[in-house]
């Protein structure tokens, strides 16, 4: 019997997909640098369908049907390198090689190269939804060839979490690392996500003076409406749960240091190189690090003052803080999304936002209802130049901004901490203002530079004899 | 006549080094790729001091005395690597190169090992000043190895800027590439420098309605209290500037699109790499990416709501925006000041925070008293973990902290973004709480994806069993 896909690496997320998979009614070839792994899971789950057991590298690629698929499931970075340059030379034209892990999308590109020039398809996938989705139907983003996806699609499809209409969470994302890419930016909203929940978390504590317990209904019942979501869902469960130990809040007892993988910083940095703004998500992952500096924070705590004003609460505290969390958080996603458009130009993808905000809509972190209403706004042939600018979201997001402006100035005056809900109004109020104070900095720029600046009123470049009589000339421009 | 020092690319900024060293009594040999450039100069400004012509590569090395230095100021990037190709067959054991251009510190690094090899010092120098520093007083900073100092630190010392007790703005920064690490660093600064320049600006116009004109007496005035700066100065210059052609205030007659070159986006990309939360200066990097969309911040002035609160300015609004402004800019510093910590640290740099305040004190864009205090701060045995725990830091920021949080919380009200202000504040309070949201983070990360927390009150690593009975369990830290 040959199998219709191969699973190379079989830590939890490896074993997880070919579960899955084989659930699914394929059969799946297992390999494992160490045997020991996949006898583990043939012991454990060999029932659930139909596998075939390999020992070597070229067992597994000789158990498989052609075109061959073999999915690699290992830590990003060298490992990854080292089973393809493993693999290569035992496949054939027309086979493809996928890595399923969190790679960097630049490391994609680079190998999807390589292996073209072999007549090798690579394809990169971002796969979200943790071990969980993995096994039950994660979000699957694939990049690579558009020809690999038809051998390939129909796998992925059926495997990947479905939205309440039915549709498949799978798509062909675009050629080379356009799917990495994309699992990268999911992953740079959900920190951002993360963290806006942190910081109404944090007003409703600290200044509303709401407990875990309380908080936990509240977060349920915002989960009923235009917030809900699976990090919405799970932060009830979080706050409602009870340390086993000591019968405090479970939050209580967790130490407040943020770890982090390495993808939302990715994400800052790819958008940094693309002149694309993404301060929500950007903050989002400076909290973390600031959270992490436990050293400087101890002395902080010692030394910094507060001189928090004397802030009664808006009279819908509550509320506000919702809306404030709602607005924040669609510029999270905004900006995700603006970057992807930046990106699409930048690597010469074709990015289709309505079916990326589809295929979010079920099995990964940042799933929410939210997803379908972002869904519709891109379907149509005008697409808004940024979501905030989708009909559905000026208004609602519209509707927040009194909230919005009265929870950040609270927490201002609170003395807490709330860096992605004012960076995202400062983003929202920096799009919609007449004129900005980069006026001043280019004059700035131009005095002790010379690098120039375009008037309002005349085309062409400028630059004024600052260190003469002041005369404007002509200039080359030096932007 | 053999020449102390050559210098390759003789565009302004190469030229003015050149002159600069010259006029010091250095006798300095010139090069071009073409060769008028060279001729100009010398028909210009031949008579300043010693210049010796050559119209090859090959001539100018054989003017120099040994060990040979040779400065290239060409552009950043793949012109800085051809030089060193064609010039390191013409050289010998001992000799040095030195690139002044705005190389990214990975660069240097790398090209530093290579001719390491080949028994060449390399060394990466930040000059920073622009044209006029070029010619009449830089402020440098060399990297390298501490051996190349010894042959090349006089020449740079004597045409370096002098701060006002005669040093010279001027050290040996660390090997590799040390010098363009904190040229960089330096550049971030700037930009979050300008950035709250441009946030106080804004508010004194669009809050309180002062006109340039009147804001330069402002700037003046400022310039000669704590905030003193060559920034505040030349803000001063360009806000009483009136436009020739139409006799309006000139910042209102140039377009509020925000230029940039690239060691800002750099600062933020290399600070992500070191954990280090350059929030401020990422916010002011993003600041200058939303004042260029001008496409979209045409459609969202006139989509967006603005809802600006009904807000009754604080009673000393302009002296409350001068104290955010001074405590947003000590903590870009801060910032900036803490990413370099951390890049010694990663990259082992022995890197002197008192010396690279002190050389900082003139010569460069960001020149401010400031530094004085900065540098000050950093001298003693006892070194503060973050400038802003420097008992002077403590207090001067400590006393702006309610002005700081009233102008916050009034911009965020009247709709004007202050990025940086809020970032910076956010970032204050951050670091000062006792306890961070980031601990419900940690709870949601080991949810969905069993990435495990520490506990306030015993030591090890720990997850709950979320989907069984949420029981406690040790655990593999996988933070």
């Amino acid at each position: 019997m040959s199998a219709q896909i191969g699973v190379t690496g079989l830590a939890v997320m490896g074993a997880n997909l070919a579960r899955n998979l084989a659930r699914n009614g394929y059969t799946v070839a297992l390999h494992n640098r160490s045997v020991e792994k996949t006898d583990t899971l043939l012991a454990k789950h060999g029932d659930e369908g139909d596998f075939v057991r390999t020992e070597s590298l070229q067992e597994l690629v000789d158990s498989l049907e052609k075109p061959r698929r073999v999915l690699i499931m290992v830590k990003a970075g060298a490992p990854v390198d080292a089973v393809i340059d493993q693999l290569v030379p035992l496949l054939e034209e027309g086979d493809i090689v996928i890595d399923a892990g969190n790679s960097h999308y630049e490391d994609t590109r680079r190998r999807e190269a390589a292996l073209a020039e072999k007549g090798l398809h690579f394809v990169g996938v971002g796969v979200s939804g943790g071990e969980e989705g993995a096994l039950n139907g994660p979000s699957i983003m694939p990049g690579g060839s558009k020809e690999s996806y038809q051998a390939l699609g129909p796998l992925l499809e059926k495997i990947s979490a479905k939205a309440d209409d039915g549709a498949p969470c799978c798509a062909w994302i675009g050629t080379d690392g356009a799917g990495h890419f994309v699992k990268m930016v999911h992953n740079g909203i959900e920190y951002a996500d993360m963290q806006v929940i942190g910081e109404a978390y944090d007003l409703l504590r600290a200044g509303a003076g709401i407990e875990p317990a309380e908080q936990a209904a509240i977060f349920e019942e915002w989960n009923k409406g235009e917030l809900s979501s699976f990090l919405i869902e799970i932060t009830a469960e979080v706050l409602r749960h009870v340390d086993p130990k000591t019968g405090k809040p479970f939050v209580d007892v967790v130490v407040d240091a943020a770890g982090q993988k390495g993808t939302g910083r990715w994400t800052v940095q790819s958008a940094l190189d693309l002149g694309s703004p993404v301060s929500g998500i950007a903050e989002s992952v400076f909290a973390r690090g600031i959270s992490s500096q436990r050293a400087q924070r101890e002395i902080a705590q010692e030394t910094l003052a507060g001189h928090e004003g004397d802030v009664s609460l808006p009279e819908n505290f509550v509320e506000d803080v919702r809306q404030a969390l709602y607005a924040s958080k669609l510029v999270s996603y905004a900006q995700g999304l603006d970057m992807l458009s930046s990106a699409a130009k930048e690597y010469g993808w074709d990015l289709k936002l309505d079916e990326i905000a589809s295929l979010w809509r079920a099995g990964c972190i940042i799933r929410a209802e939210l997803l379908k209403d972002i869904m519709e706004a891109y379907k149509g042939d005008e697409k808004p130049a940024n979501l905030l600018f989708a009909p559905a979201f000026v208004k609602s997001v519209g509707d927040a901004v009194p909230a919005w402006r009265r929870v950040v100035a609270t927490a201002v005056q609170l003395g807490i901490p709330v860096p992605v809900f004012s960076s995202s109004l400062a983003y929202y109020d920096g799009l919609r203002r007449k004129r900005l104070p980069a006026a001043l900095i280019q004059g700035q720029r131009d005095l002790f530079g010379a690098h120039t600046y375009q008037r309002v009123d005349t085309e062409g470049t400028f630059h004024t004899l600052w260190g003469e009589d002041h005369s404007e000339v002509s200039a080359v421009d030096t932007h």
